[in-house]
């Protein structure tokens, strides 16, 4: 049997722990074949594959990014895309199936496909723990880890200048990375996607930590919404234009914080680093593991279905189970965060 | 209400994280009041008690060891210990209730303890992960991310000279370091308490690895027991004397890897570097919520329990649960990672 | 004799070091008294002083930050301040003299307090590597390092997306970091404020690299100057009141990049990050000896100098020679690491 | 021309950083062609080579360990070694000279097949920085910071547990790794080949650490001679047989402090993990410009010398000059050091 794998979105740390744990599996378990597709669902369309090789996964756990290459493309769109041409091209090449790991988009588009007769396993990618079905997912904890050793180099100098700093995270829908790096870094305040505040609930939480004689620290996820920005920028004539060159949510926080607390602060947006380099330990287990598994699946042939984590086990689930709705923060597990505060 | 925290056997990172948690929440949320017990259950026989109030744990969470100190007193033995001495001294002290965190043996003691009647809470704390009723206890995540660095940089250095490096990480009863870190690094054989092996299955891995053109790395637990080892060291004419002088198990199996093997071999015990340091982030948030719900706990007074983690939800489990069996490997999780050897 | 130790400017790892081994030195080998002068000149024209005892500095080799708060505060401005005025202050609190850890600001002033009587010995700081009469100062390792590590995780994702990553380090008037983490990180292109270059340079190296196969990687300090930069933006109708809002220059040369190559170009700032934390070995070990030579410059009434690093020694110079002129990056040594631009 | 690269001796993080150097400019700016030369000179006597393009060296400034192996083989020994073989052997594949990158060892036997006749550049590679003529070599700052990091961690088990913590790390003939490291990471002692001590001097430093409260950290070089160790086994009955089996000389000094402070020690070697891994900040921007200035001398034709630091500077210097003495710690270094104990 030859299995395609592709890796698609924005690239994680575990995403060459997965390739490699397929592979090593595959090929010494069950004598499976596997190429590469280059690209994500692109390397499917254009039919850009390559041979995949125990040789080639060799060393891969500790790795960062994807081997694959990684792009955006949907592959229901452009001339050559659609489930008819796919399964031209896969016929064509002698490919019996595809392990696709990516996020939500991409496990939507390998649903439609399996629906649409296509053999196809899932690997849930998400570093903003975003994704329902699974506990978590690998890159999460190398984002948290390396957000949280940030927040320690940042309150050192917020510290020596009694400086309000404000670190801002990935979380483009929710706030997992900046809740538990806030926890881990011992933050004042945390700001997510799920929890809306106020500009002078934020200034509370500040002044409440200098006061006791604090720097405070604010962590804030990317798609945090402050109630009544929209209002306040109306108000001093910035129109939509101006808005998104103002940067991130962080360097809107800062300068507002400073006026109304008088209290200095910086802002810093932490960014791509999250992102790269070499995965934790957790995670290169649980990638490895999660590779290891969807070998198993592909076997068992479990099309149309994803490898999760649920505890201490990898299980397989349906699609749909991390499709439609978001992995929001609970509100109990804000406020269990916020008795931290103070 | 006044609670004693205390903090008994080997040390671990996140310890401190726990203290700060239950301090912040049971101080700012509950109006509960606090008091450090030194060195363990010594600090309880010995009425050696001080003030922890928010202060106290300001920072903490990053901060690897115990402000608390450590020690591995019996609360049982000795003149003054005792149920019926230690419920003298802690109403002496208008100490309501102990919060216990611990191994197997401060887990076994409490459960006595709270049998007796006195008041105590506990949480379960094992850098090598060896407790049953908890999902994961902080302090292994540090210790595999240690360990994975460490073999990490063993690795370049094998590769170099093609050598054979043999890794001893913590792991007296139970091989979970050696499992996660040597999936994370890439291992290609783990030695594990729960799977005896023979000096020549060992030799195997490592020949075929080598055969491979990979420098081999060996991942061995210090609870791992050769197969035939004591016959090896009687023909050998070394006696219960000499034996325990040749230090770890790891400094056993080198030269006789590279004896039968050919290939230079080299041993290196990681030792205590495993246990101490800052948190990993997982152990930090960990730590933390354990100690924000040991907290809620006492105000539940649900004395005589323990907190834990299930899948990723802190709960409470009765003393019972993480006593009597140790958390071994099973099976299945060995042959899982067998499959990446090759 | 009664000394006091100010640190003054930006925070920078080393600080808690270098106060440290002032202060075990002074105090354990010659019988001197220290006082902690808070938050930089501030504390010295406000009389804020604290004693300052070796059970203060301990374990603060490994500490980023300053213990004794910094400022920017001028000594010669305010109505408290000026010579006279400081020299009052001094011989109120019976201080003997003052140990000012500072960068060229701090130093200038040191050097002026000195000529005007007052008794100052210099300790060099400048994370940017900016001041001339030492090689290297502490904090510029450390920077060093964690800006390498960023952009080692930065290519994992400009690899995984074959995009352009342009990463921007401190370096206000030098291009030391910039220099150095852009040969640690085997960057496509360093830019610096002592080589000016047109944007159509650094589109070539950009495309250069990219055609090779390789996601280029473009490191520029926050000081650079691109060539020709006002009139692009008076072209695009672009006024002064726009362009500070478009933030470091980062941002201003990555959708330039994309725009002019058409390859897919994303930026990072650091910020803050590299200037907090642990220091490096490298900057524990100069910042210490620079702390116990300073306590031996002390003793030697050597009023009116800096220790500072010649080669492997500790040196002391008259304030003069790290005044005036920067320590800029010379020609040779960035045309010595463009041959590795390829 | 056609230049042939070998590295020799024990590995170290920086290696590759100086192939990458030598090949990127060499092929870029000069147009050099390379051969690797495989597991240093045991390469050279069996003519194995292989092509080394800069493509081959792509990405290796962070990589530790060498990708050209390395053997401890001396090109004087065997059938095929000697001066004129290896003439013969260069001339056959047309190589015009070679680039030796190793130790002491390696630059005396280059020095001497230099004076032989072969075409011969050096370069110093020396983790335990015990070569005269290069204030630094590559690797030493790696294994400072590895050393100092471990230290750290031990320090957090020994103050939980007032423990004393022996940590012994490399150097067997110098104390620069103990020196630097000890004072990193604030060590109560630090013992090394030249400064030898009797156990009662060392066990006066750990009480007196004790007594301030701490908890004693000892700091060790592979190579420390205890004073009257000899007299000590042979007291006991110990012969040279058994002697050797008790490991590194922590293992002997810690039971020995423990017997006589009766304050409980513990023991831990480092080794190995302090050679791998990915190279510092520092060792990478040392080993690229040691690289690229050797693509220079190459060039100069400057056989027979050896590329150095210099302050910052990077010079030539005659092979001479780096060998017979070993760079030992001076006195007056163990003597500033020596005021951190306390």
């Amino acid at each position: 049997m030859k299995i395609g794998i592709l890796t698609s979105g924005g690239d994680c740390p575990g995403l060459n722990a997965v390739i490699r744990g397929v592979v090593l599996k595959g090929t010494t378990t069950y004598d499976l074949e596997f190429v590469g597709i280059r690209d994500g669902w692109r390397g499917v369309v254009d039919a850009d594959f390559f041979p995949l090789t125990r040789h080639e996964v060799k060393g891969l756990s500790k790795v960062g990014g994807t081997i694959l290459g990684t792009s955006r493309t949907n592959p229901y769109e452009g001339s050559r895309g659609g489930a008819e041409n796919i399964a031209k091209t896969l016929y064509g090449h002698r490919i019996d199936g595809i392990i696709a790991i990516g996020g939500e988009g991409t496990l939507a588009a390998a649903d439609r496909l399996s629906k649409d007769g296509i053999n196809v396993i899932g690997v849930p990618k998400t570093i903003d723990n975003d994704l329902r079905a699974t506990d978590y997912s690998f890159g999460f904890d190398t984002a948290v880890n390396i957000a949280s050793e940030a927040m320690d180099r940042l309150r050192t100098t917020g510290d020596s200048h009694q400086r309000c700093m404000v670190a801002e995270v990935m979380g483009r829908h929710v706030g997992w990375i900046a809740l538990h790096a806030g926890i881990a870094a011992g933050a004042h305040a945390i700001l997510i996607p799920e929890v809306p505040l106020t500009i002078d609930d934020i200034c509370e939480l500040v002044t409440k930590a200098h006061d006791r004689g604090r720097a405070p620290l604010v962590v804030v996820s990317e798609g945090f919404k402050l109630m009544g920005m929209d209002e306040a920028f109306s108000d001093k004539g910035l129109d939509a234009f101006n808005r998104p060159r103002l940067g991130g949510i962080s360097e809107v926080l800062a300068p507002e914080i400073e006026r109304i607390t008088g209290i200095e602060t910086r802002a810093t947006v932490l960014g791509h680093i999250q992102r790269g380099g070499s995965p934790s330990g957790f995670d290169r287990v649980l990638a490895t593991r999660l590779g290891l598994h969807t070998a198993d699946a592909v076997m068992d042939a479990e099309w149309g279905k994803m490898v999760a984590l649920r505890g201490t086990d990898i299980v397989r689930v349906p699609f749909a189970e991390a499709l439609g709705e978001l992995n929001t923060v609970p509100r109990y597990r804000y406020d269990e965060a916020a008795a931290l505060f103070g």
